[in-house]
């Protein structure tokens, strides 16, 4: 079961910028979780997922993800960090509108054996619109018509978007049911969890373990509620002793991807800005995705020396799937003779958070048993719900993302799109004046 | 040829928190380039690299870089952004310590074609060891002594060290001649170049584009000297308008990993605290690495609306080796018809660092004309010369490392490395008193 150690946010040793146990509240939102509509997902029939899912198994042996943040993010994840051996092979292409690579990605692909799924939930994300015109094209061009409509799936949960309505004119199938929550609160729905099933996992397991925490934080005490308490120190250190920098760092390569999902979830849900009696306040916690053991030789000498103005947490693996053994007869080197290297990594883990505290930086680890389905379901949910908890401290809307329409009106009006004919000139007059 | 475009540093736009540009200053420390070891890899003879490197393609098909930190980070920047197609298939291990990883890496391996670079400058590195000491033992279940000694090279600038004495005892080769440069600043040493070899890349090119960097910092005015420029920037806006993270964000998938080398180059060299008439104070921008077109799904609402913490960096590929051409027939899409992915690219990158600047957030842009040898080689010096002067301004030591100390030998201790007794006890103390 996950469990978040958090001894070191409140050692002795921290002096400075430290969160004191007293500065702790409970939480009496009447009602709150029941107001999250990403909580729904983890309650739902998954039969539906499944068997989208077999028809796909049953006919393709490459399945294709086509999205960009919260539309991939968690199927990258969810791919990197469980292999399992009855699946397709899963890629994924989207995530950039990088012509060197989208070539790149065509070289190796057999289109025939191949399906490709596009997901917008609003369909009417550009980046995805023009990797869907560009991979119909190549459909077409060696499959025909028949290839566009049988080798390309779209998920959107939008009937009137762009993609929606192409999807009519190429006959091209929708996915239906997409659940109506932000996209980066997607991925235990079919977003995540038909990648998941393809892949070949047992999907019901990430709803189980997503629930069990869900369980947990029943209680309106952060000492009874680990993702109340996370979120409860996260917020306290940005708003009180104006740490700016939320560091998350599984020791574990597997989990490197889950860096970058935790990272959209974080900044897209958390950097706002909001009208304080009339005052603008910026508020939000930067996040970084770190690796360890590999950063250790990059990001610690930062952490340790410089500012103290981040909150770090580990994520320790508690079980490896395989336990290498070192042989090491030579006397040189006779100390790592039986040595695994699942103890080298739990102790440069726990040697880092160590040397951390007594350099007086705060941190944390959240403990999984092993990566699983469900030890997955467990942190998605986890920081679905912490991130739910801080923006409703900072009194934010957590769901919502105005901080990118200007720039997306701006690319539109500079691709000549109608409609953003005065976004246009406005923008010809700011590249001009060179200001 | 780079450039560095700061003028959304400068803006009027940018009111609070802005950098003025009467804030900049000549740098006049002389003889300050020629104190810098690095420099004088870029006017080294390639030859013998290049002799090495002929020897191992003409014998082996795949060739793996086992490193962690400086001693990976540049080879796997040059083998994901430049693609050649004479050279051998790179692939790396040990920048983790994750047994999972490790298992998984030797089930796609012939051991027989496979020539293991286990790189460590000072030879001591235990991830590195243990990583050496696994595969040597794999190696010899399969080829016996023979492959221990052909099909493993050891690159290492310290004799007396134990990765030194352990190639001895089995008779393995060490690359000769390891410039004394930091392992963050080794990129444009054997360490980066055998692999930019190997993989079929002209090496000449890397330093002569770092060498037209050099010519190009001769000035002592950052109006004449991006590099100084862009150092300066960082470091009054960490000093003066006390902004603490600085993001770098391509705008190109094949130079993702250029972020990574970035965020060590930059955490080791500029995290340090210092004493400052008695007073400890500690330095140190967090490097961010980011990734545009793909972030602006992720972080650009933070970026936007969060606190105006960052200086922000992009890098603009002014021409990409593939542009591919979009065609779209249906007039719900037909502004994009004839666009090109490198349009959407680009236009996504001004879009986003114009809304930034009228947000009053300073950015600024680093062009390079294409992704070569020659461009990869100017974006490294660069780098290096920048934290270079921003150690000299924040008068720390740009070349140690002395915060990551601690931690490595509480490791030992852990590990029951002999020698390590006393810190120990002191471990057990604290696990003990869980403190």
């Amino acid at each position: 079961m996950l469990k978040y150690d958090s001894k070191y946010m409140f050692s002795p040793k921290i002096k400075e910028k430290a969160i004191k146990k007293e500065d702790l509240f409970d939480f009496k939102k009447n009602g709150f979780k029941d107001s999250l509509t990403f909580r729904k997902l983890i309650y739902d029939d998954t039969s539906k997922i499944k068997e989208i899912g077999n028809r796909i198994k049953s006919k393709f042996s490459t399945y294709v993800v086509v999205g960009i943040g919260g539309s991939d993010l968690g199927s990258r994840t969810i791919e990197s960090a469980i292999s399992t051996k009855n699946g397709l092979e899963v890629k994924f292409i989207g995530e950039n509108t990088d012509p060197d690579e989208i070539a790149d990605f065509f070289k190796g692909i057999d289109l025939k054996s191949t399906i490709f799924n596009i997901v917008s939930k609003s369909g009417e994300t550009v980046e995805i619109i023009a990797n869907f015109l560009y991979i119909k094209n190549i459909i077409y061009s060696s499959l025909g018509n028949k290839g566009v409509s049988e080798n390309i799936v779209i998920t959107t949960s939008s009937p009137g978007s762009t993609l929606h309505k192409l999807s009519q004119e190429y006959d091209i199938n929708v996915i239906e049911g997409v659940a109506d929550v932000g996209d980066r609160f997607s991925v235990l729905s079919v977003i995540g969890l038909l990648t998941a099933h393809v892949l070949g996992c047992d999907i019901d397991k990430f709803l189980e373990g997503a629930r069990s925490i869900d369980d947990k934080t029943n209680s309106n005490s952060p000492n009874e509620n680990d993702a109340l308490m996370f979120a409860e120190l996260n917020y306290l250190s940005f708003q009180n002793l104006g740490k700016n920098i939320s560091v998350l760092m599984p020791y574990s390569q597997n989990l490197r991807n889950f860096g970058f999902w935790y990272r959209q979830l974080w900044a897209e849900s958390l950097g706002k800005k909001l009208s304080n009696s009339g005052d603008i306040v910026h508020f939000g916690l930067t996040p970084v995705a770190s690796v360890g053991s590999t950063d250790q030789h990059s990001q610690i000498q930062l952490y340790n020396e410089g500012p103290n103005d981040k909150i770090i947490t580990f994520i320790e693996v508690d079980k490896f799937k395989n336990d290498l053994e070192i042989k090491a007869l030579d006397s040189l080197v006779s100390y790592l003779n039986g040595k695994t290297f699942s103890d080298i990594i739990h102790t440069e883990r726990l040697a880092t958070s160590i040397s951390l505290m007594e350099n007086g930086i705060s941190n944390g680890t959240l403990h999984i048993d092993e990566i699983t389905e469900f030890s997955l379901g467990e942190l998605f949910y986890f920081f679905e719900l912490a991130v739910s908890y801080i923006g409703d401290f900072a009194n934010i809307n957590t769901f919502d993302q105005p901080g990118v329409e200007k720039g997306k009106e701006y690319m539109y009006s500079m691709l000549l799109k109608p409609g953003f004919e005065e976004q246009k000139k406005h923008l010809d007059e700011i590249i001009n004046e060179n200001i």
